[in-house]
């Protein structure tokens, strides 16, 4: 039971991923850093799924991205693409709209 | 890229079913009639989703179902168990919380 609920809680969470990682990147940000901007907006991500949807992102042409080099480290620093800001508009009225139509269903006790 | 769009689309949406369902259940239901709550709402949900949808969440002691027979027709009702409820329950605190992020991710242009 507790694991059919977990999975029903990710499958919610991995939907609005995209849309987190996506609006946090009209800043630009290297992997660290865009970590921490997520967890400081209550989104905890695991290195280990943040990095893989990054680059899945960039494949996808919603995020560019540029190596920096500076007091000997390299980083590569992500921001978002004009595709991705347009990915993003369409995900955030999705989003709105997904909220409406909760709003309804739930009624006086949301 | 439109395919690239409509998956992640997609993927936000199933997220956020399990939720409207739910939601719409704690009301008694046939198929038909929860498919046009559902819409009412502004959730288009095709009967090859919906229905595959409701087995599953009966199955996981979300829902109870009965049987009714009037006019010549025989209906399954369905309706949130207590199981359900507290499964909603904690979907819906997700669903704000993840709201509460994106909100803040998104700033002012929300």
């Amino acid at each position: 039971m507790v694991e059919r609920i977990d999975s029903m809680r990710g499958e919610l969470r991995r939907g609005m991923l995209v849309l987190a990682v996506l609006s946090a990147l009209r800043e630009e940000q290297y992997g660290y850093s865009l970590r921490k901007v997520l967890m400081e907006a209550g989104i905890d991500i695991e290195e280990g799924t943040l990095y893989p949807l990054i680059r899945r992102l960039e494949a996808f042409g919603l995020l560019s991205s540029r190596w920096t080099e500076g007091e000997g480290r390299r980083r590569r620093y992500y921001k978002i693409s004009p595709e991705g800001e347009e990915t993003r508009g369409i995900l955030l009225n999705d989003w709105d709209a997904l909220g409406a139509s909760i709003a309804k269903l739930t009624g006086d006790d949301a």
